[in-house]
């Protein structure tokens, strides 16, 4: 990817004389943003643009070219991208429209251009992106004219739309806050975001935060294993979640929308910050100017009660530990307060206060305590007065900020014209809400907090695999999505040694009457036969059978409803319901599934989510998202259950999802798992399809 | 409250002739705002400052003064407004502080003004306020020096904080939309929220929105009946929930924190719009320069995909549905299209289309229709090209809102520069986020639903009042929040026509076993001992006792445990378990609440608000809001239950806690709820509290 970001000669493909051609502002964006390397314009007509030649093919240039950036219409690209590879260019990035976003008819072509790339070793940027701008080198090769106004600094933005892309570029540049790199990726046929986070991840000394706009994954497992490993901050916005926005995305990046609750998921479980807005995607970068906060203790000084006031709810809502001012400091102010007295609180309320210079004072002082993680600093002028002294103040954030390596969230309520010089005078984000503020060093504080295992993606567990894949390769279910009989999915789990409730299966009463003896009574009679779906709403289930009459007449009962097959249980008596459960995911694979059993998972839609393979951290952490999870704590003076079985089991089912691929969905519900001095998880009933 | 805002006449008390002196900015601001009416400074130096004579107290002034303004130290106060009465002044603006804020003992003195306000009639804002400004005639008396740069519009902002009310100010003169009023309401003493709220709604016709910041509420029942009357939009950002913004609120504004789930049940029961941040004020007064919007039928319209797909996500969040856009508009958009073909879907992407004269016409074709309630319009440009055009259709946007009547949230994506001559261009709000922008029409579409019944702020029901008062008045609890009875509470819900399982009380085993005979067994029993909290807990209650045999032993045990009074109550088999209750707020009086009975109600926070009386409607409403609501409709081919008698229990218990207001607490837990083909809504146990 280096050799995308650092080409000293660029072909630019695709420009002509005429005024209303794109491809010229590719070569205005080289010149506006000082592009030191060489320009070779290329177009068929020929002829001059500011001053260089335009080539009339990549072939006539003399010298060797490093990128070949290519506009040109869809179905010329690839004999373009033929030349490139005849000329020895082997990296490119494809600006132009027309493929599957344009025509599903349009795949061949795809598929055509992916092949010339292959034979020539290219590896290009899009199609139907904007191009991408190295800040640091001025390579910009946008077709979109843009004014060189953007701060160099350390983020870098990767975004699935240009439209995006840029508003980013633009309300980065609002809050002064710089770039070094940005591509517009287009339909990612070639190079993905995988593909350049990683780059980013291990090359790009520059980059310290990355921000990717997506409409689409790539390879979600790969993502997550990149983001597992990675010690720099990833902010993620995905959008394209409904139908609404399938139809929009398909035709605009040629995205396939995804299930936002698997997204969300493996966001969390791989610590990648997840914004669900431009705004949002704003606010996150925004945080991440700041310093990672250790600690939770804050400390609030507020020029204004009502901020104050603000501030202190939104600390509250954080969970952070307001923590009170020393005595020393309280004196300092109040000795020079205009009504004498300052109240030792925090938020310290500063109205009183009318020596701005003594502002920094307080908050290097406060900084600088070991009982302090970090500030939030609230100022306000109107703007007729204060003015300079003020602007001095904004100065100091940054290097305060940097002196102390803690985080110090700074808001700022002034006049609008006061607000704009600001922001240009200070090196680090001044934030319009102390809310902001705040969740920003909660950002901060996570991020310093977070600890991610490293997410493998080609996961094989084996634990129970020959087995297992003996048993499956023995079914030929009918057609997909249908589901493995009883008995089978039974012998599946218990190859993984996750354990169900003694069963037998049999069509014969004699054999079911024994086995209930061995078992012991009560006793569950269920139909086996493989076509009833839903078999409790269908009257295919018996609980509480007492002793061999009533199990006689049980039998005889639901053969002669459902037929012969039927299926006897142990009832398990006893225990927190829960439910266990795996379904596999377009863009993440197999993912995990928790929550109370029963009714209400349904009805308060308890579950949690993530994606396989568990590890125990991780199960438990899913427990402790539900409510299931207060339950099998002992709620209110309940008996507390086996947790760990139940993380065990949790885990178990994870590897056997990686492991049989052939399982697209399996649900252990109800998973009995025993209270107090009982111990251990079992699975009552169970329900696996074939994909 | 009109004579405060159009005074022609202002005497400024507290000016000196010193350059710290602050008074002498609010003579400054009445300068700069271009106030047409007489000012007269006054303080005790005397002196002169901008030109006028400084008389030496109110009673120096020759002519006749509107309104004062004081800003003397606080214990200054009473004497100096007992001049301002000898002089006939009616209406003053107190912005000194130092009252209860500062200390509990300025409670006294704050006793002492109003004292003097009542002799003289004086009508006073404040204190510790930093005062108000009227935009119409350039009445502004901050104490604070304010740029004249705030565009005149139809919000009027009360702030409980002159730095949030400052601030608001600047952040909406940032959007370009402009205020009425303006008042920093301080500590309130005299004239609350609600004076200025009935002011605005019923006298101001200069004032279609009303944005309220404050810390603290003054009388919660009055502000919703004014509030449930408003035809004019009222948002509210409330602050000071949490026990850390408690000491700030109470030294910064004398504000007692208050609950936020019922300020939240109130606001939502009338209808009033909820901020949560300073963002989110500014959001919600951004969506109010919007029209209604009548149906949820929503056109997308965008230069971008990327915001088009972004737009898309947020309107499906939001229930809006997107229609097709007709054939027609879609063939002209064809034609004039670079690349001949615009897809036919909504959002609608105009990304190829490079005719910017184009898109006003489509949308007013789109606004015109009359399957489309409400248009979302996003435009972006870089910003070096199509300036001009694009600031053209910035303003054509205000007037095309103004010609069709309906919504035009406008989104806009360029460079900064561009963007702030966009914004003074516009005359309605640019929305930054597409998320923004429909979520402004989400609360349009809100508003123009809104149906809120006139809420009465002194409500008696009078139903079972004489009879119920009479069982009260015998009542006489060893302390407050004692216990009543159980044979007492079943009496006060019987006074109000509530149903409860047949219930006894006695101290005879063998009146108890008549009881029982009676009602016909399984029955309940429980000890009747009014020191027993949680009768369950204790192992006071036996359930299933289903002949005279179990119930003698149990009446032994019970009585053997907890003392001779007993309660016998008839079991009440199935039915579905709700909770209904009700709790004094110290703001907002007797408040209703109802969720899924049992363990559940605890571990799922399953719980509905509003304030006392119900219509059937809010009660339904409530019912509505909860799981519990989903379970009594028949969830997963459940029996549905009788909700109507659930309705009415919640209508019956919320006329008795308005009649009874003793009563700090009810609660009956569990109320079975009949289902299938039974009737009915039975207290089987019941908990009320005496205040």
């Amino acid at each position: 990817m280096k050799r995308f970001f650092e080409a000293s000669s660029v072909a630019v493909i695709g420009v002509s004389p005429s005024p209303t051609n794109l491809g010229r502002a590719i070569v205005y964006n080289l010149v506006q943003f000082r592009f030191p390397g060489i320009v070779y314009p290329v177009g068929p007509k020929g002829g001059a643009f500011m001053g260089h030649k335009i080539y009339k093919s990549v072939l006539e240039i003399p010298d060797p070219v490093d990128l070949a950036v290519i506009l040109t219409p869809a179905l010329t690209i690839p004999e373009v991208l033929r030349q490139c590879g005849e000329k020895g260019i082997n990296r490119a990035v494809v600006e132009s429209s027309g493929f599957s976003e344009f025509a599903d008819e349009r795949k061949s072509l795809e598929e055509e251009i992916l092949e010339v790339a292959k034979k020539y070793n290219i590896r290009f940027v899009g199609p139907n992106g904007i191009g991408l701008i190295n800040l640091e080198n001025g390579l910009s090769v946008p077709f979109m004219p843009f004014e060189f106004e953007y701060p160099l600094g350390k983020v870098a933005i990767l975004a699935q739309s240009g439209g995006i892309g840029a508003c980013m570029l633009n309300a980065l540049a609002f809050e002064n806050i710089g770039f070094s790199k940005f591509v517009s990726m287009g339909n990612k046929l070639n190079v993905s975001e995988n593909d350049l986070l990683e780059y980013l991840l291990r090359e790009d000394k520059s980059t310290e935060t990355i921000f990717i706009y997506l409409e689409g994954i790539a390879d979600g497992r790969r993502l997550m294993e990149l983001a597992s490993r990675s010690e720099k901050p990833i902010i993620i916005y995905k959008s394209n979640y409904t139908r609404a926005s399938s139809g929009i995305a398909k035709s605009h990046s040629a995205s396939l929308s995804s299930d936002k609750r698997v997204v969300d998921a493996a966001f969390k479980q791989v610590g990648v910050f997840k914004a669900e807005s431009i705004r949002e995607s704003v606010d996150l970068i925004k945080a991440f100017e700041l310093r990672p906060m250790d600690g939770n203790r804050l400390a609030v000084i507020s020029r204004s009660g009502g901020h104050a006031v603000v501030a202190a709810d939104a600390a509250s809502h954080y969970g952070f530990e307001l923590v009170p001012f020393p005595q020393s400091l309280i004196r300092l102010v109040e000795e020079h307060s205009r009504a004498g007295v300052i109240r030792p609180q925090n938020p310290l309320d500063l109205g009183d206060l009318f020596e701005l210079d003594l502002y920094k004072e307080i908050l290097d002082m406060t900084l600088e305590r070991e009982d302090v993680d970090g500030v939030c600093f609230i100022h306000n002028y109107q703007g007729v007065f204060e003015s300079e002294q003020s602007r001095e103040l904004a100065r100091e954030i940054g290097p305060l900020m940097q002196k102390h390596g803690k985080p110090l969230a700074f808001c700022l309520f002034t006049s609008n014209k006061e607000m704009a010089i600001n922001r240009k005078a200070c090196s680090v984000p001044i934030f319009g809400d102390p809310w902001e503020a705040i969740r920003a060093l909660h950002v901060m504080h996570n991020f310093s907090k977070r600890k991610v295992a490293p997410f493998v993606a080609d996961f094989k567990s084996g634990i129970g695999t020959p087995r297992a894949l003996k048993l499956v390769s023995d079914y030929s279910p009918k057609k997909r999505g249908m589901q493995l009989p009883p008995e089978l999915c039974f012998q599946i789990l218990a190859s993984y040694g996750i354990k169900t409730a003694e069963w037998c299966v049999s069509e014969s009463p004699e054999e079911i009457v024994s086995a209930a003896e061995k078992f012991g009574y009560p006793v569950v009679l269920k139909t086996a036969s493989r076509d009833v779906v839903h078999k409790s709403e269908a009257g295919g289930v018996m609980l509480n059978i007492g002793d061999k009459i009533a199990l006689l007449e049980a039998v005889a009962d639901i053969q002669s409803r459902f037929g012969p097959k039927v299926l006897i249980q142990k009832q398990v008596i006893g225990g927190i319901e829960v439910f266990v459960g795996s379904s596999r995911d377009e863009n993440f694979g197999p993912t995990m599934l928790f929550g109370l059993g029963g009714i209400f998972v349904e009805l308060f839609q308890d579950i949690s989510r993530r994606i396989a393979p568990l590890s125990p951290r991780v199960a438990m952490e899913m427990i402790d998202e539900t409510r299931a999870g207060k339950l099998l704590k002992g709620f209110r003076s309940q008996e507390e259950a086996d947790i760990e079985a139940c993380v065990d089991m949790m885990v178990r089912l994870s590897y056997l999802v990686c492991d049989l691929g052939q399982l697209s969905e399996v649900d252990l519900n109800p998973v009995k798992i025993a209270t107090g001095q009982e111990k251990g998880a079992i699975v009552v009933d169970c329900r696996m399809l074939w994909a």
